[in-house]
């Protein structure tokens, strides 16, 4: 390789910071705290073992496990020696899990104990098992048949962490979406795009060596956008956490001295619904990204008083999570609490390194910068991944015009910031019209006992479809249905209004999103349905 | 182009910047202010200029100029239309500029009218030669036979700073080092180099949208350390500043706020010497990054007093400029004066997006981290040069064994930060022991009379060659060989200590750089000289 160019990877980031900062506090779990020395160590360790059990470069090796310190390492060693995590939903079922298990060809499985039940060994031809216990958290035992994780790495050299890479565009992981109809999809991250995102993650959010990032986004989710390199790049400290429970995350902040911590708006709800958040106010605040659905200006807005600083960010496991974030300006400072929630609750700007991102027709034109005109919102570049694994037609049909198709619909704000309206499989067309179901959300929650609530279609003889409203409501709060109706059409145009209100739990997927397509479903079983999922 | 994969570019910056921060200030000359849309504009202009003169991708274009707004106009403008920029010294004689000029074959040369005389146009094959007027500085006129800048831009096309590029391995800029000996080498630089160089700055020198810059720096000096990017990326204010004037540089700080700026111990030194000086203290304190010479323990002690907070780094113009930082450690804040000094005045770590340094012996063999033993530092990766324009015997040579050879010479201390010791071609070799003249130098300018030194080797019948101090004193003060030898005697091994000293003002560069190679040429006329220079 010419002397001017070196393979960009992720790895490269732990091999700096081991030197720069060895002694500095790497991992935190429980009681259990490594120094970037021990890090390195580890990665080693789960390296020489890899590479002892048969593992070659190009090789698949999966992960089913929470945020346990052996996740994070795997993000390191697996690709120290060529091989590409599979890091998988914990949620998934196991004819699901099976179906990413034999798809990506892993040769070695790791798997938490408690999530053991979720893998069907098969009888013949199969991986390797390993059984990555918790001490700290009590979850021992070796319910699959193989090794725990310590005979595992019992006796294996410990390679040193730095990596001689040939093709900056070879795999570190495969991350299968959930598909919500049809097969899940293994979205392929590659070195280049992996420390170009690690970099851009540090940039943006100000991650450095003070940094104490608690991990309550799930790493299997876009590698936990690619936070495990970030954070390590920056030699901040992993704040590893089993569960996403409330109390504890309220109680790990000020103990930890948290800095960061990234999840979905319902993360934010349930901390901020907590009973132990009666009062609190983090000083200094915590900073706190925040994908998947857009968060509500009511919820920005309560996220404030608690200490938290929210960065509304979007992009999708395509986009190695984040593609756009919603970057501050000086004068939104002055606006009053509203009009800065409205503001911060747009998707935002490209980062630095995934500048190409538009907003387009059916013809791949740009819609105009009028906030009005909604269109799908489409990525190229460096933070866009390499393809879907071994799936060549979805490829083709994903990067349509040479450009990725993100199935979202948003608007472009006169300054350029985008905000997203919609999936394009949700909008609701009424009459003709395009109603955007995340607007009538926003405005449903405003309603003082209303908790969350997701819009959806919902068949009409008249006008094709109306908006219907899925409601959870606050603990001890009550509300009826025509009050809902009633608020919603103080506010927003009539047509616009849900026709009918139902209230129950809301049906979400692992990573907290609600999971629009199941009450879709319901709505329309027994109909031809409009709406082609993806 | 692949989906996955665009060329990384540093105009990329620009672009992202418009979209972002069109209202916020750009740039800042006498009473001149530009937003970042006049920034664009401006750079579209002059690329439509280029763009309309002929200038195709693949040209080369040159620019002899102080740091007004339109060199770093052409930072972004000569990019964009693919061709790249040769920013030339500025204290270089018409001979050199003339060998330089000749040599990168440039088609269109811009020109300051002060430094008019620096350049001969040729009778035929002439360039096109364009007057550079700076109405800020009342510096007017066309000596050279060619337009004005306004003329040159008059009309043309504006074009967008949305720049499609096909190979980020194709050339930015072509940056010629001063040769001591021999011809001048065009050092190239890449859009992904300079990309990648830019983000580092960024990040590590903590460049954000409220930074100001202010441009002591040259910028034909490494593309001003790939700062016309970084700050742009930042969306940052960059000051311009036609000459380093200290007395002007100590007003500007607190009236335009600066926060950041760059340059070399002796631009430290001026300032700290300057009667405005007299009871200054920046509050909040304005970071430096310094380079070239190592700064003396003594000049980082009377810098925090002034509230600069200096980040003392290293890199060559083969590596963009900085390849190394001292990234302070948190213990270090501790540390008594001296010791804080002593700790901060080493070259320190890669960059994050520079990875690969070692410190080597004749071998190629990494040299033991003990601080005493020294060794070449070597460079590879994404921050080191292409490669010399057009002369592949020299680059064969400059990356011998698949590293690129500093030339200098430093040690590796425990904790993996590495200091230099001095150049190749200036160590001392004493009676078979080594003497590194920085160490010497630390020594002599802890004198309360000494101002700055210079040590090279002098030659001994007896010991082949021993120290000799070049000094310059202090305003006013006094002091004479024996006191300075036996001020060094207290606390240096006495081979080490100088064997003559000689008291005058220094030779030095362009960039503040002494030039020790004249002192040892003067030492050694006559004699057959032991070292080659390069």
């Amino acid at each position: 390789m010419a002397v001017h160019l070196d393979a960009m990877t992720p790895v490269a980031l732990l091999e700096r910071t081991l030197r720069v900062f060895p002694e500095r506090t790497a991992v935190v779990y429980g009681t259990e705290r490594w120094t970037y020395a021990r890090l390195a160590q580890e990665v080693g360790r789960m390296a020489g073992a890899l590479e002892r059990a048969g593992i070659v470069p190009g090789d698949r090796v999966a992960f089913l496990a929470p945020n346990v310190p052996e996740l994070l390492v795997a993000h390191f060693a697996v690709l120290r020696v060529g091989a590409a995590l599979v890091a998988i939903n914990t949620r998934l079922q196991a004819e699901e899990v099976g179906y990413i298990l034999a798809h990506s060809g892993a040769r070695i499985v790791f798997c938490d104990p408690e999530l053991a039940g979720q893998i069907v060994p098969p009888a013949q031809g199969a991986p390797l098992y390993v059984n990555v216990e918790d001490p700290v958290a009590g979850v021992t035992g070796s319910p699959l048949p193989g090794p725990t994780y310590a005979e595992f790495v019992e006796g294996a050299p410990v390679l040193s962490v730095a990596l001689q890479l040939e093709d900056e565009n070879a795999l570190t992981s495969i991350n299968y979406t959930s598909g919500t109809t049809g097969q899940p999809k293994g979205v392929m991250y590659t070195h280049r795009g992996a420390f170009l995102n690690a970099l851009g993650e540090m940039y943006v959010h100000g991650l450095g060596r003070d940094s104490v990032f608690l991990w309550t986004l799930p790493m299997f989710h876009c590698n936990g956008w690619c936070f495990p390199w970030a954070v390590t790049g920056a030699g901040g400290t992993h704040v590893m956490l089993r569960g996403v429970d409330p109390a504890r995350i309220l109680e790990l902040i000020p103990q930890e001295r948290v800095t960061h911590f990234n999840g979905a708006p319902t993360v934010l709800l349930m901390l901020a619904e907590a009973p132990e958040a009666a009062g609190v106010r983090f000083d200094p605040p915590v900073r706190v990204a925040t994908g998947g659905a857009p968060p509500s200006p009511t919820l920005l807005a309560r996220m404030e008083s608690l200490g938290v600083r929210v960065t509304h960010l979007y992009g999708l496991t395509e986009t190695y999570g984040p593609h756009v974030y919603c970057e501050m300006q000086a004068d939104w400072e002055s606006l009053d609490p509203e009009g800065k929630a409205r503001v911060m609750s747009r998707q935002g700007v490209p980062y630095h390194h995934a500048t190409h991102l538009r907003v387009v027709d059916d013809a791949m034109r740009d819609v105009p910068p009028d906030a009005a005109t909604m269109g799908e919102v489409v990525m190229r570049g460096n933070n866009v991944m390499k393809g879907y694994f071994e799936d060549e037609a979805a490829t083709a049909k994903a990067f349509e015009g040479g450009w990725f198709h993100s199935g979202d619909l948003g608007v472009v704000h006169p300054d350029g910031y985008i905000e997203l309206r919609d999936r394009k499989k949700d909008i609701i067309i009424s009459g003709g019209e395009n109603i955007s179901t995340i607007e009538v959300e926003h405005t449903v929650v405003k309603h003082p006992a209303v908790l969350e609530a997701a819009v959806v279609a919902m068949p009409h003889e008249k006008w094709g479809e109306v908006p219907k409203a899925y409601v959870a409501l606050k603990p001890g709060a009550e509300a009826t249905e025509d009050e809902i109706i009633g608020f919603c059409r103080e506010t927003l145009a009539h047509f616009k209004c849900p026709k009918a209100v139902e209230f129950m739990e809301l049906p979400k997927t692992s990573t907290g999103k609600i999971q629009k397509f199941r009450l879709r479903e319901k709505e329309w079983a027994g109909y031809e349905k409009r709406i082609q999922g993806n």
